[in-house]
């Protein structure tokens, strides 16, 4: 379909799941990529998308992320709300940047829950999402152990192919948190997007909740989870 | 209630939960412990833990593991099933065993659940049991991308306090993992209770599931992952 409309870019945006097989339609395009679509069944989330960026490069497409169009979707650096972290939730965020490293290394997840010292949930498969719903239900069983704090933590995974799967907040992400009874999140600067920037800030605002962009060095895992976390502040 | 019973050892079995600050009963053993108390709200659930069995130490206590009174409730190397791993298996095993020892140097959760080599959940204060649940609901969507295969991992973290928190699996977890429609459930030998032993491999016969103990060695974080996931098939 790309090809009879004279398109030569694409920029790809929101969610991508994998194939569902069942529900493949099978027209002359899918066939011959069947033997792609089936190697997508294996492996990370980071490895089948890259593999899907190689797959449109290979037939001459231009892929491009939705920050390289729009580069004020990007998350900046800093406080964007008007409440700020505490010296306790820069613990707390320090601690989630580590574990979203060490997650990110292993091409599991994008994001992690630390509150008081604890990390109360770490995302796989379910996305971001599920596991704030999982920290609410953690706080109504009185598991989350009656603080009320905690910090998303939202980063890239070392090497992820941005231009396709970059993380995202938006509104919805600011409702759950403060569902989940957390202070604040926390992302990666120029390397989230934000969905509906000034809803979500406005949303922040009145859910008073925290949203702040750390500034991220990729190339230095080692240690930029320790140095770049602090607000300027 | 201990002291004046003259008992002088203690075994603790099952799991802890953070103690609720709502809820605690003020006597004057409570007051003398509340600086203690209070200091369990911090940190990961080792640190807590580690914290407790030193607590009643101190206090001339003598704290056993399950596994020490009980050696027979400790899981076994090998296979305990009709069912063993396959090689596709063993590929997911290795990978969950490497997730949940990069978990546990984080003090952050024992289990893992990998499919076709994609990390489809990790366990942080949620339990096994609900990330086994996830597992069934991202299959039920569909997002487990159709493979029927999958291996829950479980081990302890590195250091763990083994005596008060050794992790567990029991006739629950086998029906949980069938539901999720793993092929089956590796975890370290000598290092993992089994609860009712017979029915545990009964129900895993029943649902097909399998049951495997990984050699295990804890002082070799860095190859034991690569060299003490192979069933000696």
């Amino acid at each position: 379909a790309l090809e009879k409309n004279g398109c030569n870019d694409l920029v790809i945006i929101g969610g991508v799941s994998r194939p569902d097989f069942k529900n493949i339609r099978v027209d002359v395009g899918a066939l011959k990529a069947l033997p792609f679509l089936l190697s997508l069944r294996k492996g990370g989330d980071d490895h089948v998308l890259s593999r899907v960026v190689r797959f449109f490069e290979q037939r001459g497409y231009r892929v491009h992320g939705a920050g390289d169009v729009l580069p004020e979707l990007l998350m900046p650096e800093g406080t964007l709300t008007q409440r700020a972290p505490s010296a306790d939730d820069e613990t707390d965020m320090a601690l989630a940047f580590k574990v979203v490293r060490a997650l990110g290394q292993l091409d599991i997840g994008q994001a992690a829950v630390v509150a008081s010292g604890r990390v109360l949930a770490v995302e796989a498969a379910e996305g971001t999402d599920a596991m704030l719903d999982r920290c609410a239900e953690l706080k109504r069983q009185g598991r989350s152990y009656g603080t009320a704090s905690g910090v998303l933590v939202k980063a890239p995974k070392p090497g992820q192919e941005e231009r396709v799967d970059m993380p995202t907040i938006g509104p919805e992400t600011i409702v759950r948190a403060a569902e989940a009874g957390l202070s604040g999140i926390a992302v990666a600067a120029q390397h989230v997007l934000i969905a509906e920037c000034k809803r979500t800030i406005d949303t922040a605002n009145e859910r008073k909740v925290f949203l702040y962009g750390t500034p991220w060095a990729e190339q230095e895992p080692g240690n930029a989870g320790e140095t770049g976390n602090k607000p300027d502040a």
